[in-house]
């Protein structure tokens, strides 16, 4: 149901600003949300209006996750924070196999953000939230004074129901394991740091954004038993493979050659002095699966939209110390550390 | 399963600051959530060290809520923005009648805040979910640049499983219902505004922030007939009120002598030139009720440790105005409008 608004005027999208009043749980703050949030994420939990949304699972195994979100711009090419903000929360969820279902959100705004941008960010939401198929059920809006914040930071939470039958997790992965990734890496942390640096180039490098969940309920029909998935996010491909090879204490040995990456994001890596390996993703993930699975599994992944671009590129290894190693285009071996400087703050 | 940790010396939980490198995905960032979040937080979920976390629920109704925390300032008489944020999330589900089970947290921390500060608060809300029987399963931080956010904000969302024969929402109160709250009102509120007041009284007045779930569920036990629970916090009694007046058109009326205040409390108010129906609470809740069963929850209520000051103040009325009214000490009526000015902005 909808609350019967009695406001002296409606909220102005397109010269008006955000006031700390918006955030202080009066009227302002309601006509916010009736006018914007209500309006444009509008489903049958949120339109309930209550503090937290209510709806039915089956029994089973539920998947919760969050992620805050920071991005410097807010706006960039191929998204910006609002698409962002789903995308980044219902490939958390994706990532253990379960089906997302239901987001919440938070945001945090800066007194004076222009109403205008956020509902470009709003509708954002709606329109990657709808295009992967889940709901934004409740949400909260804080107000912080000039100064004190960075115009809009989006907190989102996740939750999705685990079909039966499907087990991933780090510490399943193991040695002999085929490593597999579902495109082209780096594109997401050099579209934005071209953007924050003022590069040009021919065409414009744009984010890789997206949702993952239809690409996992593919996987995952065709090979059940794949052993673990992630998101190679901050930190890049990189930090996902380090952090996965010390939860299941095993190597991995990667091959440079066989590591999909477009020239272009190559090229502009080479400019800006970073590494593709070391760079955040928004729309690609690691697979681990048993290696008589993993041409299978290959095939269906090319097969998709999304993962055209899939290879193989590695194997998991027998190793106390969990090194991940790289094999390099020139035939040498060489560590693949974690990243411990900052390479790329507020990526997302 | 932890993470078998390699790192060149141990965070300083004395003198050290957050960096940019914490929210970076790499090794600085994986050591923080091992020396700090798992090791406080650690419970069977968390400590899987995966993406999201992943737990069995039975068939049936869930709840989903989420609150982000920018309270000024940080540490405050009677809490802290750690436990304000468990209490927060806990009291937004437990008011559906749900029995608040899972936590996320998303941290959003400013480059150079002080590490013992994080390790204070990280204790408080470990100290706030053990309390509360809730387990903190999954998590994110983020850091931004010096003067982009303040210190430490917090998201956290909650989930809960909503007893079989339970039903309650705003929209199912109704002409005749009592109207309950479960004590003294504006205690947080008037805590935070002395606090940054500088004001002093002979005792020194404490924020009520607490856990409100074991109360409901007392109460949910005797009457499960409960229309409505709504905890009164930015805002106040009023916003709660005239919320849900209008969400389930109809209209209130309240009596000023009836509703519990502390004397300190509104001796401030009168200094600070606020009025305790617009003041925030954290550990309160408002009940509406059938009539008949008016009196045996105030009993329950009265006789938990946390309702000892609950009072009846007042009716909900037959009103397609939605107006909510109350007779004043002197026996006049005044309407109790939402408050549409900025009173107390970062109370939460």
């Amino acid at each position: 149901m909808k609350r019967e608004a009695n406001y002296t005027s409606s909220l102005d999208f397109n010269k008006g600003k955000v006031e700390m009043v918006h955030g202080s749980g009066g009227k302002a703050m309601a006509q916010l949300i009736d006018e914007l949030f209500i309006k444009t994420f509008s489903n049958e939990w949120l339109d309930q209006m209550n503090d937290q949304a209510c709806f039915e699972l089956p029994a089973g195994r539920v998947v919760m996750a969050t992620d805050s979100h920071v991005i410097s711009p807010l706006f960039f090419p191929g998204g910006d924070i609002g698409a962002l903000s789903v995308h980044g929360t219902v490939n958390d969820v994706a990532m253990s196999g379960a089906i997302p279902k239901y987001l919440s959100v938070g945001f945090i705004l800066e007194e004076g953000f222009p109403l205008a941008d956020l509902k470009q960010i709003v509708e954002s939401m709606a329109q990657a939230a709808e295009a992967a198929g889940v709901a934004i059920v409740t949400g909260d809006t804080k107000v912080v004074e000039r100064g004190k914040g960075d115009g809009c930071f989006i907190n989102t939470t996740g939750m999705g129901v685990v079909p039966a039958g499907i087990n991933m997790g780090g510490d399943l992965v193991q040695a002999g394991d085929k490593i597999l990734v579902s495109g082209t890496l780096g594109d997401h942390g050099v579209a934005i740091m071209s953007l924050r640096e003022n590069l040009t180039f021919e065409t414009t490098i744009e984010s890789d954004s997206q949702s993952l969940n239809d690409l996992v309920a593919a996987m995952v029909e065709v090979v059940p038993d794949i052993h673990c998935l992630r998101d190679p996010t901050r930190g890049g491909l990189s930090a996902t493979l380090n952090e996965i090879a010390q939860q299941a204490g095993v190597g991995m040995q990667i091959y440079e050659q066989q590591i999909p990456v477009k020239a272009q994001v190559k090229a502009a890596c080479e400019f800006l002095g970073l590494d593709p390996l070391f760079v955040a993703n928004e729309g690609k993930l690691v697979a681990f699966c048993p290696e008589d699975k993993a041409d299978e599994l290959l095939a269906v992944m090319q097969s998709h939209s999304k993962g055209q671009d899939a290879a193989i590129i590695g194997e998991v290894t027998e190793d106390s110390l969990s090194f991940v190693q790289m094999q390099t285009a020139f035939g040498g071996n060489r560590m693949v550390d974690w990243i411990n400087g900052e390479q790329l703050p507020r990526i997302c």
